[in-house]
């Protein structure tokens, strides 16, 4: 029995995870968190039984001990509820499927107690990775990528030496506004920009795809999951998402993982890497599929991608701000007070006047992710 | 320092291990052979000095002694010179890149001296799979697939288990009468038959990519090579040969190895499997490659696919009757002696009256080749 506890059960990779769970049947989930959805961890402690639940908001733990007085499991709150919960003494993975930089904190002491880490959160390499990278490899755990490209990258690396890779091939599906120009999306409203191409996703994800953000975010990962630079990382929009992505080694030959868009496929070979477990769910059909087609991203409209470049060359503290005003900028968008086009406005003018940190802290990083979003919130 | 031997150094794949030999320099090219070819052999024997040349004309080796007599190389001919060229006791791996039934006595020769074998003689797995196999086992020596569909799915499935294979997918550029019909066919010419639009191969598999023929055999091979049955294996029509071939795990993921038309890359990837080497030449280009188109096999024209999976089927000798039927008529087609279809129609009539022999022993195999070319030969 492998034993998990995830950070974030509730949303979209959470869920899924469980699924693929219970679709195993010999994975013990030992513990579950979420912010504020206790009715739905009422649900999941009910069906999965763990010994410890990790709430954010400290009334919503509340409610949920008295929801789950009957059983038998132990309830804790705030930051250091995260943390008992990415420490547990018997878990083997962490699962680490919240959303934002609240994730690092948890994902760090999850490596210290020696858990190999099954990574949804993006915000940790991007912003930490100087420090969660080192930090693995100190405790001997693995970093396993649940997003589904990079997992496509960890499944072609799979057998192969890491100095035989030439290049990685990041595939993007260009998102909802592939092919519009800059001047096309200054009115689009946010239910346009919620209707993903091919995947079904969180709220956040579903924006950052649009703005290629998403794919930014995803460039600055690979650089640290996979130790390559980023003058070795092409982006490739493919609009139908069949091929996840792709690794050139030095012979020429390009290892590529195809499937059709199924969080769940990452996220179970996640969790039984190297093993491949059947799953059960719809196959690509190549008698029905006619055609793969290929598109350089648009640089000059969907900034997103060329901010996080940029962000990642100067390295150090500037991939927190990046990653911190596109946080609060999609949060601004989703509430409906700022368009489209502000996203990369906040972003950009946030960067413009950071004076990069090399080398931070996590301290560090909280503070200028802290300092960002008050300048954010004294201007937008 | 690797030691090589091939036999039919002078053939597309003969030249082409010689230049990844060439390009890397830390090959030794203990053997060469050839059929006839003393002017390309003596260029080779000046430049990679091998120990031993065999040619099979026995007037061709003489000549050749002739023109090397400055050399200390020694020169044998004949199947006995196959033989011993075969087990050379210094090599590590013998590249068979012999066209025809001629291969596989001097394959096993070399499977019982322990070689690996680097294969890209198609007739040794089409005709003996169910000898040759189980003798490399037996032996603990591997075979090392060098045709570019079973490279691919051997890249594939690096660091795999093959209990996790669900389906192996042969892409086939269709050749070039893809698309035609069975009566748009009945007048095509030679020259038109060695268009292949994507390689530059030897003039039998030139025409065998254009009957399908080819990628029969390939699918036999792949039978054999990887264990799998013919029920799970599928051919996609790729016309642009982007994809070499892919594999469907039981989780829904699909590896796929791309790359640009070059022999070399699986020459290479067999002489050093598992290490990849860099490997100079044109890469795949994704800013410039605008599409993969996939189809469906024409089975109802291109009877090559269909009559290669009946004769696997059958089993036994029969698959030996497809190919000798269909190496004799090529040869025909060849010197313009009989038409396109013709070669459906004799390898057709050679199956239909032939009585399967279960289990063949190599004698019987080559008895029923005899046989299979005595027939045709009285009847075209």
């Amino acid at each position: 029995m492998k034993k998990i506890a995830i950070l974030g059960s509730t949303g979209s990779i959470g869920t899924q995870t469980l699924d693929v769970v219970r679709a195993n049947g010999d994975i013990e989930v030992l513990g579950i968190s979420a912010g504020r959805n206790v009715k739905m961890l009422e649900e999941q402690a009910r069906e999965f039984h763990p010994k410890l639940i990790a709430v954010w908001d400290e009334n919503a733990a509340k409610d949920l001990a008295v929801r789950l007085q009957d059983m038998d499991v132990k309830i804790v709150s705030g930051m250091d509820g995260l943390l008992e919960l990415a420490r547990m003494p018997e878990t083997d993975i962490l699962v680490t499927a919240v959303v934002g930089m609240i994730g690092i904190r948890p994902t760090m002491e999850g490596i210290k107690a020696g858990k190999d880490i099954a990574l949804a959160n993006k915000e940790t390499l991007v912003t930490a990775g100087h420090l969660i990278i080192p930090m693995a490899k100190e405790y001997g755990v693995q970093i396993l990528p649940v997003d589904s490209e990079h997992s496509a990258i960890f499944q072609a690396l799979h057998g192969e030496k890491r100095e035989q890779v030439e290049k990685l091939l990041i595939t993007a599906s260009g998102g909802p506004f592939r092919g519009r120009k800059r001047d096309e999306l200054k009115n689009v409203t946010l239910a346009d920009t919620l209707k993903h191409p091919n995947w079904v996703m969180g709220q956040k994800i579903t924006v950052d795809s649009a703005t290629l953000v998403n794919k930014g975010l995803e460039v600055m990962e690979a650089k640290w999951l996979f130790d390559v630079d980023l003058d070795h990382i092409q982006v490739v929009v493919q609009p139908k998402s069949i091929i996840h992505s792709m690794v050139e080694f030095k012979d020429g030959a390009v290892m590529a993982q195809l499937g059709t868009p199924d969080m769940r496929l990452p996220i179970q070979y996640a969790l039984y890497y190297p093993e491949r477990r059947y799953l059960e769910g719809e196959r690509l059909d190549f008698h029905k599929l006619k055609e793969i087609t290929f598109e350089d991203p648009d640089m000059e409209t969907f900034l997103g991608l060329p901010m996080a470049m940029d962000a990642a060359r100067a390295g150090g503290s500037m991939p927190t701000v990046f990653n911190a005003a596109n946080e609060l900028a999609v949060k601004k968008f989703l509430q409906e007070k700022i368009g489209f086009l502000d996203i990369y406005e906040i972003i950009g003018q946030s960067m413009d006047r950071h004076q990069v940190i090399a080398n931070p802290d996590l301290d560090e990083i909280l503070a200028v992710e802290a300092e960002t979003y008050k300048w954010i919130e004294s201007r937008w």
